[in-house]
């Protein structure tokens, strides 16, 4: 690596920034240079209990932290409603943007960022770590495989975890004027990508929220389905949830083969993650078991999904600041093709379960 | 076993009436007695090719087996729109049935043999095998554990298995005059099943067809799905197929657990069959990754769950025969609320995917 390493600034001190703090002093292309909050004590204690390097900076308000020079690029985990005045500010100071998701309320929110990015010559993706592990890769290689897989047809996926009273009332997953897509913008969010990504990111046709959506006293939605369709005839389901046992399973169904595994989003362990790949599975001659037997494939880590993220973020900033390349699109797209499909399930649950177009 | 064993006839060759022949020889207190085909020689050709005793008689048309004083009980692997005809009969000639499922066309249908059931005193038992299954019991006990479990809130379940051109335009399963209800009343009817055990038998209030049902020309449905809703708030759906790879995948998610299997109907292996329990699971500290892990558990099998089955319904009979206890009605309660919510289902599908009320 002859680049020199990408300087990460974080505004907000939310749980999650813990673990893409460590993601980012492992990255081996990217240095943690600061991080603000609100509250100076509690950046400076931020910056003391996630082993911040002793030369970074420690700031008080976000501004401060966009306003240094030494800063390329910030990591974003603010809540939702936040994101359009955050993220056009960041792109604005010419820092590059690693956001946390939702990537916005709405996408006409996030065409908003993404048009502030482009005009600054600025790198966005978002914070989806699972899409950057390395079993990511090996299960799109099965999926891609026609003898084996054949064609997509069915994904069904959920992740839902069981949230306590405090969070119930407490957190900003359940504020509407903090996350205010609460369990969808949440779970859900990973959920829908799961499925576009299976889909090799071809929009559904239509989307229809499954009845039975809870939402709180404020409107925000606990928990959530969708049933989703292609022109082509393709079909997907997800649920998301606070009220239920952490779980977190995705079945891709093709014409010859079977994709499965139930820890999708944050693996059972960091060191390796397995899925289940079922190719031409048929049953025995008295139909009392099944020949062959799907096979479980295990894919060693060298480094965690987020470490991953961040070296990737962190080489297509650095392909625009030294290569001078234009900022990538792809991360982007696949962004704002989830947060489509997502309002789109918001609207159909509105609507009262009506099934509501994709318009692109 | 001081009882003498149940003489079970057979009318029909269907490929499930090997398995279930060969049940009825390894069950302690059942003897295949008889077997009869619409063709005598397809029936002497069953007899030989499944290891009929020598003894066993062979009927060239199903009312000879019918009059055979000799038996005592009949399995009936017939087309479902044969059922209603034959079971009523089965009863009127005082004979015990065991019957494959769907039971019947619609509910209405079910009641009429249920009433000729009970008339005539004998017992009626549909055959749904994996209900058998030690592993079956296991599960229960999970499901029904308050602490390790909580309360169900979702289930989600699919049985799909891809089928060949031959299939797709030769089998009864997709003739409107034979098994008219196609992929629902096969496949569609185990995970029913599946979902109304998981909920305790309790009925879904409404029953919405999943959009994008796949029916051939003649009107059979080939693909299905559906999403269910119980007045408590408890949610499941359910997926079925004749057009994607051999998949059976049922999660029971709890509050506080989730019950995880992907071989329900038919186990990987006679021999032992694994589910996996999760007990309030949740994350380590940096939510790196889980803490538990969940736990994988294996059942050995004493008999496979066919020959449970017929050993269950044998000692129903016999219950009957030697002790003079009523027919047991917890079984066909059991079918009828299957078949109640797959004429939802196929009601849904009719009117364009609107929710269809449950009445019981």
């Amino acid at each position: 690596m002859t680049h020199t390493p990408i300087r990460f600034g974080i505004i907000g001190c939310a749980g999650i920034a813990r673990k893409v703090s460590r993601a980012i002093l492992c990255a081996p292309n990217a240095t943690l240079s600061a991080v603000a909050s609100r509250s100076l004590h509690k950046a400076a204690d931020f910056a003391k209990s996630n082993g911040f390097p002793p030369e970074a900076k420690i700031y008080g308000s976000y501004e401060s932290l966009l306003d240094d020079p030494d800063i390329d690029a910030v990591y974003m985990p603010l809540p939702t409603t936040l994101h359009l005045k955050w993220a056009v500010l960041i792109a604005q100071k010419k820092k590059h943007l690693l956001t946390e998701k939702p990537v916005a309320l709405n996408v006409a929110e996030f065409d908003e960022i993404v048009r502030a990015c482009k005009e600054n010559g600025v790198q966005i993706m978002d914070g989806t770590m699972w899409m950057h592990h390395p079993r990511t890769r090996k299960m799109e290689e099965f999926l891609q495989d026609k003898q084996r897989f054949g064609q997509l047809k069915t994904v069904n996926s959920c992740f839902t975890f069981f949230t306590d009273l405090d969070f119930l009332k407490n957190d900003i997953r359940v504020k509407p004027d903090l996350d205010a897509l609460g369990a969808l913008g949440d779970a859900g969010w990973y959920r829908i990508r799961s499925i576009l990504w299976a889909a090799d990111y071809e929009l559904p046709k239509t989307v229809t929220a499954l009845r039975g959506a809870v939402l709180n006293e404020a409107g925000v939605i606990l928990d959530c389905g969708a049933s989703m369709h292609w022109e082509d005839g393709k079909k997907a389901t997800f649920h998301c949830s606070f009220l239920t046992s952490l779980t977190m399973n995705i079945t891709a169904i093709g014409t010859h083969g079977t994709l499965h595994l139930t820890d999708f989003v944050i693996p059972y362990q960091e060191q390796e993650a397995s899925y289940t790949a079922s190719a031409k599975p048929g049953f025995n001659e008295l139909v009392t078991g099944w020949e062959p037997l799907p096979s479980e494939h295990t894919v060693t880590v060298d480094l965690p999904q987020e470490v991953c993220m961040v070296r990737e973020f962190a080489t297509l900033v650095q392909n625009i600041k030294k290569k001078g390349a234009k900022p990538d699109m792809k991360w982007p797209t696949i962004s704002r093709k989830t947060q489509l499909v997502l309002d789109a399930v918001k609207a159909s649950i509105e609507k009262g379960f009506e099934p509501v177009e994709i318009v692109n």
